[in-house]
């Protein structure tokens, strides 16, 4: 069996992620392997630890990677909030609250879902009126930006109903952490999590989260241990724990966490603020050009991401068609629609690294003739 | 806040793992990334498959790698294979060993155990007795290199045993694969899963597993889905299934497997009894200049491991001060004991890239020095 060495074709990832990463991030991920054990390793964690807690805005103590891509991250913080026969609230109006509530089913949990239509914020009201219905829940569970619709909802407001409830609330940000504001402490959240390939522009494959110190408290007394050894909260912060003796649970992603390291440090150059108003700004220039060509947003303008912009795509278009003639012409990515939405929708990113003015113009420029192509 | 960009420590790792990445491996992590679903990416998928298979011995179609690291490998075979209830016989002979325990322990499988001595093999009898005992056992789980330990265990009788008393047997190859023979269709093991950062010298966060036609079977058949999302076997098939559309689970790590793919193509340029030749000879080469250092190895011949050498440390010696002596003065790392083990062994890696003639006389010359500086 011969294989040669594999060189990546050129591309513009203007997909749902991951997003194109910066050259500074690509040479941070690529020098040489320190020992996870080794002390400047451990200096690198809790820098690593630090900027992750500027970045959510938030003083929990317990804010670190997961050692495994957003859905591990959705994993731990449902595995470790939740025991068998706990009731949680999920709201459900994309592919990403349907994980979760999948996510809560395998874990034995009851759950009342909260619907919505897709493309459109979670209703506020609906998950006032839900949890009124189930005083009894332990946990109130949201995607702050659904990834598969486009369509952000008012994490603020429904975490805030969730602690009127005496619910934890769950908050998944991986689409929208570094876009847009992300407060953990301000919207006084107890879980958030997040992906490193979307706006932080750094390799696929992390799982930044972080716990309120009720979430933390509510793990500490669990009356079972969590099943997923890897993910169980109550060891991995034995090693993640700042300042004292570092115990071994298992091998960090060290090389990753090189990268993660130094897209932080270029985050936190930027400014939090200046990357939401950069985002912001090319969903503005992005949204004119597509409906210059004619083309219709899905969600409504007060729902709409920056960093997501969902197309509708138009009557008699073959969706493959399109992607594959703007990949192969132009090495340009947009992701195609995710479950009932697939040939409805396409998906455009404008994030972290990848959201800049050229590409935008690249992206229109590349739509706009395949679209040609493809109608003929 | 004002973090500086982090610049590693030039080091020579010779601890039990992660192990020194040949500059090869590195330039292909850094490659600019491209989409999860990238035709090209695809590509790429199946080549790594078909080296994975290679690197097993084995033509089972559901081989990848988990994209997480090695613990997480350890987790989704006990999560695919077992449910609860199950009855499964683990060997411990180490902390890999407990670990599979508690693995075993926390789905709410019944386990019976088979305990030896740490830095003995597992022994033979004892299993086929435990296995005579527990007829209705559904696996049987061992680990064929104790990492923490330095005792290699018989893989191909354990797996023998396993096959004639209706077992599944499960493999844990983290520390031998590549190192030494890991034979899984020979063997008829079950599961066989392993790690990338120690001797195949990839990054760390990446855990390659194969499953017997057997394996899949059992995993199709289950009464009740796996607890993990993350790590259900039928959902990530669905991603990395050859010659089929391929159904988005979670976002691969892409740099990672861009330097998985080139790690493997650097292993069977080499070839894989190659490898296995140089890391017994490397072995035999410290073996002799430790011995000569007065040194004693703790595991007995027949049992002793090629990549991890474990080492008794000398009554009265500082264990930390010596090895912050090596990793100061000589940039070099080695491993201490892992749990009970701690203060009483050294154990040195002979891995992948590192495993070289240079790194061996160079670990020598650092430990007698540090010794005679810590003895003073």
């Amino acid at each position: 069996m011969k294989v040669q060495s594999f060189t990546p074709p050129q591309r513009i990832l203007m997909g749902a992620g991951p997003s194109d990463i910066h050259p500074r991030v690509l040479a941070a991920l690529s020098r040489p392997t320190i020992g996870h054990l080794d002390p400047e390793f451990i200096r690198l964690m809790d820098e690593v630890k630090e900027m992750l807690q500027a970045s959510f805005f938030t003083e929990n103590a317990l804010t670190l990677p997961i050692s495994a891509p957003g859905s591990a991250g959705m994993e731990a913080a449902f595995a470790n909030l939740l025991e068998p026969g706990d009731k949680v609230v999920v709201c459900v109006n994309g592919v990403f609250g349907q994980r979760m509530a999948a996510n809560a089913v395998r874990m034995g949990c009851e759950v009342a879902l909260v619907e919505e239509e897709w493309g459109k914020a979670v209703d506020p009201q609906k998950v006032a009126d839900t949890l009124a219905r189930h005083q009894d829940a332990k946990v109130l569970a949201f995607v702050h930006a659904e990834t598969s619709t486009g369509a952000a909802s008012d994490a603020q407001t429904l975490c805030r109903l969730a602690g009127e409830h005496g619910c934890l609330s769950l908050v998944d940000a991986v689409t929208s952490w570094c876009s847009m504001p992300v407060l953990a402490d301000d919207w006084q959240a107890d879980v958030v999590y997040s992906g490193t390939q979307k706006c932080l522009s750094c390799v696929s494959g992390l799982s930044p989260i972080t716990f309120s110190e009720r979430a933390r408290q509510a793990i500490l007394e669990r009356r079972h241990p969590i099943q997923s050894w890897f993910l169980d909260m109550q060891l991995v912060m034995g090693y993640w724990q700042e300042g004292e003796q570092r115990v071994y649970h298992h091998t960090a992603p060290i090389n990753a966490l090189f990268a993660l390291h130094e897209a932080l440090v270029m985050l936190l150059e930027e400014g939090l603020e200046q990357s939401w108003a950069r985002h912001w700004a090319m969903h503005e220039r992005l949204r004119d050009g597509l409906e210059s060509l004619g083309l219709e947003l899905m969600v409504e303008p007060a729902a709409r991401l920056p960093m997501l912009n969902v197309v509708k795509i138009p009557e008699g278009v073959d969706d493959a068609r399109v992607r594959s003639l703007m990949l192969e012409g132009f090495g340009l990515e947009i992701s195609a629609g995710l479950g009932p939405m697939k040939g409805k929708i396409w998906r455009i990113g404008l994030m972290g690294n990848g959201c800049r003015p050229d590409h935008v113009d690249r992206c229109l420029e590349a739509l706009s003739a395949s679209l040609s192509k493809a109608r003929r």
